[in-house]
């Protein structure tokens, strides 16, 4: 008996999938199946729609909720008229800033991932190509490039992050393994010692490090507890010795982790 | 004159900024400058975001407007009662949700980039790693891995798309360059002939290929708008020949490119 969800947007649905699922998880018993609807950008693929959203209402879980960010008035007006529960964030919003503007909104649709700003979008491209390029200790001799330099164990996350930094925020993110050589003197490697100032340290717990490596190389030696507990040690140890910013990332999204960082090293989007 | 604008999140704050953008790109003559405040997850925090605000509320360029997404009643209240005009996205819609389903709302701050789903984390990271290693026509041996093959010439777009879908949904997705070998024989390349059924290909016009290619490599015979007419030219010819899905990105942000390909190519996140 699953509550049937639609998410319906006007530009990608990213965003109103985002508030969607971080409504719904304030109710930890709803069992629900989602949809997303995306580019939903004139009446005919509204009416779509809405002839989907009327299948489903007729079924005994209750009228489908529908989350929508629809800037076009007569697009929403359909929705709005179907049989559904149907909520519009960005509509809830909209008139109250209005009026606190003393402007009237100009519909403009699918403009908020800044379709036509092409330095944004030529900045993150360079951008996650420099991450690609300096990823797992790859080109240290572009590190007057990076903004930023993720430091940590195989496995710990580096690249996710860097990628991530890259893409969402145009931040030229390099990564760097530390391997069991520095983590056994205690050194760190000579292009981060020159860039100490750009390092930021990925930490983890040994035994949820264990269960990532687990799964990629199982009952090595490599993925023992008894390695990832060592790794994590020194390591950890190697970054309170030379003064290097860290974050547990245990227990983190990759967008956590990443955002986290942009915080704590003070790196600007 | 800017109006000042914070978004402030309990959590990383990527959802509250793309609403706002979303809200404030209706207002074309705006401007305005936004700071953003994540994990704002207790009112210790609350009280140093509140003394931001009142602080750039006393200029003259109108009080701050302040976008949230705060789960937490405490928190939200000392925002509510600080100097500007606050907006919370999810609080707007929780209590009409909360009385359609009939279930109360129990705050769990944070919860909707799937801090605790491991297996989700895992997935992603899994999928990062495949769009890494099958970047730029690699490893075409694990393409019975691939969830979809993006095509494309050089610089239309392809790796920041792989990576893409890769992070935000999990989608495991190689990309492959076709270069002026293919494009002269309108053949297919030997990997991509076999598994056609999964390619999907990127186009963009001569004219912004141009711009992007000379940004790299200025003045070449590579970045010229004679060349760029010619490759783009023979590769639709080529996608429609073969029958493959193709899309054009000129206009396009990452996020829309990404998610009109699963759109199009039927992906499930």
């Amino acid at each position: 008996m699953k509550r049937i969800v639609f998410y319906v947007s006007d530009s990608t649905g990213i965003t109103v999938e985002a508030i969607g699922r971080s409504l719904l998880t304030q109710f930890s018993t709803l069992e629900y199946e989602a949809h997303t609807f995306r580019f939903i950008d004139n009446e005919a693929k509204a009416l779509e729609v809405v002839e989907a959203i009327n299948a489903v209402a007729t079924n005994d879980n209750g009228r489908p909720i529908v989350f929508g960010t629809l800037i076009d008035a007569n697009i929403r007006a359909h929705l709005e008229h179907s049989h559904c529960l149907f909520f519009d964030v960005i509509q809830a919003v909209l008139q109250p800033l209005a009026d606190e503007l003393g402007m009237s909104p100009r519909p403009m649709v699918g403009q908020s991932h800044g379709v036509i700003h092409n330095h944004d979008y030529q900045h993150r491209m360079t951008a996650v190509n420099f991450a690609l390029g300096s990823d797992d200790g790859l080109h240290t001799n572009h590190y007057d490039q990076a903004d930023v330099i993720l430091l940590g164990v195989s496995r710990s996350g580096k690249t996710p992050t860097s990628v991530f930094l890259a893409l969402h925020f145009g931040i030229q993110a390099a990564n760097y393994p530390l391997v069991e050589e520095d983590l056994e003197c205690l050194q760190l490697p000579k292009p981060i010692k020159e860039w100490r100032k750009k390092a930021f340290g990925l930490t983890i717990t040994p035994e949820r490090l264990h269960s990532i490596r687990n799964e990629r190389r199982p009952d090595s030696q490599y993925a023992s507890l008894r390695q990832c507990q060592y790794e994590v040690r020194q390591v950890e140890a190697l970054y309170r010795q030379f003064g290097i910013k860290y974050v547990d990332v245990t227990r983190m999204s990759v967008e956590e982790i990443a955002t986290s960082i942009m915080g704590q090293a003070k790196l600007e989007s």
